[in-house]
């Protein structure tokens, strides 16, 4: 199936989504969250990787609704977690109903989402699950180390490298593990695979990051410098306050009283100074690398494989 | 294996639990919510029901680990939702660390619960999948429709009834029938002793209403009276206020300042008055006979039937 066509199928298969059930107050959270957008980028993933293994790719799809289903499932409860207003530029669940009922509604979409995977009739489908299972865990562990980083002083870079692979890479490295674990690929391919995805998922991560900063305002979907007002202890962050032998950076990140837009900017003109920006390119471009290496590892298709190198250039390229 | 047996072999397989990780702000809650003991009902029943249909006890033990692993996982975030200080007589997870570790932790425990599953290398895997996904859900409506009841004050006592089935009872029923798949029951089987199950944790509920109000301080687990305090709308509230056609008891649950103590003994007399403990009482044993008939339907060793009704008998005839 050619690329946009994949796409296109995605979407409309998680547009279809719609729980019904009782009471109200439990399953409209739920559609609501489903259907409040995003870039399905979870679920592609899955199709593709199928595809890459000359798997049937219909077979799939309720694989890859189940993982979309666990994405948003985490969207709502780290919502809470992080007392955000707003997703997508509409209100949160949290929000828009209240705490309890996003931490009820969050549950069921949790297990809304195995029962995609049941609906798939997969019969290797305890080996899916392991993986899944195993990523979903590591999601929440992720969670947790950066709510932990809010309030530690002596995160390393390390320790925030490991943080983001868990929190956002572990869960795109398995929605391509089990695209492949549908497709029945070899084991050490699978792994490939999910190595390849964590890897492009760190690289996506920290260009996020990098974008955060230094993006345009007019294309980034947030709001620019975010990270940089919050302290958020970022690659670049700790980069700069390991260069910065001044204690300006920890001078400015110390201070309580501020105007965000000048603190901004001297943070980013610190940056500029220490050569952040492009340490932070560099960091991204080796984690690129680093997944289409894993990628040529896999003896497959050249066409299947042209697909996924698209999907990683297009992600790498995006301005939100 | 005799009865007493299997409730010590459910005890000291829950006792080994313990799952490791990084970072401990999420694993310690998990293990202290699971260790902070609890009756282990619901696995005891899973195994009684696999040697109800002539299997492997042995087998039965990854799946009763995770039903007891997804009851803990609904006690930690039905504690937030509740605000609840105290299970079982200790802090809950969110006072004793946070509403966000709670939160965290408990979605990793539901994630563990599918783990147990997976352990268990069921061949029949999807088929207790599905049951179990099934009751899970019905767990979550259960909840949400407690938490609407607070507000509403149009609950008949059919909602009521439904509500206590989804939140309480279906996981004693689904544990009973996942016990029976284990044991590759029939499928018409496996539903008579889910619904076996279901009714008599009406029963058991109706009896917990039962002893919230009438039962003896010294033994009740509870603050004894804490539903009338709360005005909590269970069978014995809705039908007197049903029944009384003085407008007294309204008067009592509408005063918004009173005497906790003498709120308690207002209400039980106008409840003894109304005959409403005696209903109670017959309500109860109708679930209760229920599910005996629903026993005695199923083709088995009139030993192995006697030990579920041992279970059941005790069970009933618990003071806390």
């Amino acid at each position: 199936m050619e690329y946009q066509d994949i796409i296109t199928l995605v979407q409309d298969e998680i547009e279809q989504i719609s729980y019904n059930g009782h009471p109200s107050e439990l399953y409209e959270p739920m559609n609501y969250m489903i259907q409040l957008g995003g870039k399905r980028l979870r679920p592609v993933t899955t199709l593709l990787s199928t595809q890459l293994f000359s798997g049937d790719i219909k077979k799939a799809i309720p694989a890859a609704k189940a993982i979309e289903v666990f994405h948003n499932f985490t969207l709502i409860h780290d919502d809470i977690m992080d007392k955000a207003p707003l997703r997508r530029g509409k209100e949160t669940v949290h929000e828009k109903w209240n705490n309890n009922i996003a931490i009820l509604s969050g549950d069921t979409l949790l297990i809304e989402g195995y029962n995609h995977f049941l609906e798939g009739k997969y019969e290797n489908l305890s080996s899916i699950l392991k993986v899944f299972n195993q990523t979903a865990i590591q999601v929440c562990e992720g969670q947790q180390m950066d709510m932990n980083f809010e309030t530690r002083q002596d995160v390393t870079i390390e320790e925030y490298i490991n943080m983001i692979r868990l929190k956002t890479s572990v869960l795109v490295g398995g929605a391509f593990q089990i695209g492949a674990l549908v497709a029945n690929a070899k084991e050490f391919e699978s792994e490939l695979i999910y190595e390849f995805g964590v890897n492009l998922g760190i690289a996506f991560q920290l260009r996020d990051d990098y974008l955060d900063c230094f993006g345009d305002p007019k294309k980034f979907g947030k709001q620019v410098g975010g990270d940089i007002i919050s302290n958020k202890k970022t690659f670049m962050m700790l980069k700069a306050l390991e260069m910065d032998s001044t204690g300006e950076l920890q001078d400015i990140i110390s201070t309580k009283v501020f105007d965000p837009e000048e603190k901004v900017e001297s943070v980013k003109a610190l940056y500029k100074k220490l050569n952040i920006d492009a340490l932070a390119f560099d960091l991204m471009n080796e984690y690129y690398a680093k997944a289409i290496d894993r990628l040529h590892q896999i003896e497959s298709l050249e066409d299947a494989k042209n697909k996924i190198i698209r999907f990683a250039e297009d992600l790498m390229r995006r301005s939100s």
